[in-house]
């Protein structure tokens, strides 16, 4: 373990970004490793987890969760070893799925950390397809979605680590499922790889047209993760009884302001009565119940039968992940975002 | 039966209102009582309900309901009286539920028709809170609102057919129910009569700050069946996980155009996924199903054992049909809109 920092390295917010995050905003800086204290552990962070939702937390708008301090070290998911421990339940060795942090290392007093088990073959999946992105897919699509046999389930940032796994839990229901994606070899990898009906590219001019012309006979499900234009064109598909789970809304995430009129809720809410819509939003931490068991037993029984499939997409190091980031905002990235911490 | 009409009396739709509708666009037209065929029976139509709902029958937009026609009779739901019956399960002298429209005199081949029984006290009371309006309240309070014990319900239209019933089960079921009503006499009958803990005036300048002092705690439960500018005063008053079921939205019917910007939708659906709402539209017409036989009987012990009350707005004669739905439509009725078709 020579090849260990010596000091923590970690990313702090220094400002509030205005629109999307930039390098600005950011400042990497080194200080001491923490000194353990009894009942606590110390974690160094491998992989990073980079999702849509720590946008929010940048920002002093109100939210379900409290915002970053400005000059307070970025929160997210990791995957961590446990280097040194005055906790009865966890290891030097551990290797765990825990909160640390854009960091090398976190103290920790083993809240919400979970050990993760030697033959999870991939660790970094704890984060994604078998973590809080997969578990999002999977109980916004069927428990709120709730897809029928034959139905046509939409759902946008289709190769990302919440649309590629709704997809394919739509298809394994006996959905038609139609993707949206960012260009044409995120939409060739939906149909060929993920096994989507279609996938729409929403950078083409015609995509709204295209939209229409692919879901013939109207959207029964649409997973919403994105908003904006994509939502716009997505609304007037909405077949009677259509249900739209709000899971996130990452086009409005770096708005400065509103858009330009007229007020289209109107619209909207005509839309929902006259339809008999259901628009729910969720957040995938009210949900850790027993419902969580199920999806990790069924999640990991179709990744071993290779019935999901799914991509990472990899920053190496920790003074990299301002910049991948801003890449997840704009749709840059191609799978679940993760940063190697320690890079190399 | 001297006083009986010779003529069938009938009030068609000239033209599409745009706004308002205004008494142009209706005509009263006389022309003969239509001759009974086999499989028909002649109805008499002694009242008429007059509803929200009729507005969107006289535009031209795509609704969950075709459309009157241009020179077509208006249509509506009826108690009336079989005069004339060619068909076995109605005898002259039945008096029924129908949808016998604004006339005098209806044919119909007995689908959708409902006899009364003898025992009903107040036949009109099919056309309201035992009838669809009711059944409205009741469904979309307690299939859709789900409210629990303690939580605050909010229903604005609150002293009308849907809006009275709704606040009155509500606080059946517990919870602590604030109306919204136009003007003081509304308010004070909301609160006096039906026992709502209180009542705002959507009329005061200071609407929305009364609201939020009111709901203290917030809103669990918004019944929607207005729109506007109430809807915007109570969204952010709604707590994480609240219900809002959309029934109607009387505000924009009549709206021309859509507001003046800037496109607050990104407002509405980065509160739904925030504070992980659940928006739905329903048709009552979707839920005559086994709900409905409990309604009928919920209902009709609550009215026996007078746990909940119920108040009509009379308009006296078919020709002055067009100017009480104006009125409807502008709040001006206080309670159930019905009218006597005969008048005197």
């Amino acid at each position: 373990m020579q090849d260990l920092p010596s000091v923590n390295r970690r990313i702090v917010l220094v400002s509030r970004p205005a629109g999307l995050p930039e390098a600005s905003n950011f400042r990497l800086e080194s200080t001491d490793i923490p000194a353990v204290a009894d009942g606590q552990m110390l974690l160094r962070n491998e992989v990073l987890s980079l999702d849509p939702y720590m946008r929010g937390r940048m920002s002093e708008a109100a939210s379900y969760a409290e915002p970053v301090a400005i000059g307070g070290t970025l929160i997210g998911g990791t995957v961590s070893v446990v280097v040194e421990s005055r906790l009865s339940q966890f290891a030097v060795g551990d290797r765990v799925l825990a909160y640390g942090g854009w960091q090398d290392y976190a103290l920790s007093h083993g809240e919400g950390v979970v050990r993760l088990t030697p033959e999870l073959t991939h660790p970094s999946y704890a984060l994604g397809v078998l973590g809080m992105p997969g578990y999002t897919a999977y109980h916004g699509l069927l428990r709120i979605g709730e897809p029928r046999t034959g139905e046509t389930v939409v759902v946008a940032a289709a190769t990302g680590a919440v649309g590629s796994v709704v997809g394919q839990i739509a298809k394994l229901k006996g959905c038609r499922v139609v993707g949206i994606a960012g260009g044409e070899a995120k939409c060739h990898y939906a149909t060929t790889e993920l096994g989507f009906d279609a996938c729409i590219d929403h950078q083409a001019a015609d995509f709204a047209e295209k939209l229409r012309e692919t879901c013939h006979s109207g959207i029964d499900v649409y997973f919403e993760n994105v908003g904006g234009a994509v939502f716009s064109a997505v609304l007037p598909l909405l077949n009677t009884g259509a249900r739209v789970p709000v899971c996130g809304l990452i086009a409005l995430y770096n708005a400065q302001g509103l858009p330009q009129g007229p007020d289209l809720t109107p619209v909207l809410m005509r839309s929902v009565l006259v339809k008999r819509l259901r628009v729910q939003g969720f957040i995938i931490s009210d949900h850790y119940d027993a419902g969580h068991t199920q999806f990790l037993n069924e999640m990991s029984g179709w990744l071993a039968s290779g019935r999901i499939r799914y991509r990472e997409h990899w920053t190496q190091g920790l003074e990299n992940a301002p910049a991948a980031f801003k890449e997840l905002m704009l749709g840059g990235n191609f799978g679940k975002a993760l940063v190697r911490i320690g890079g190399g």
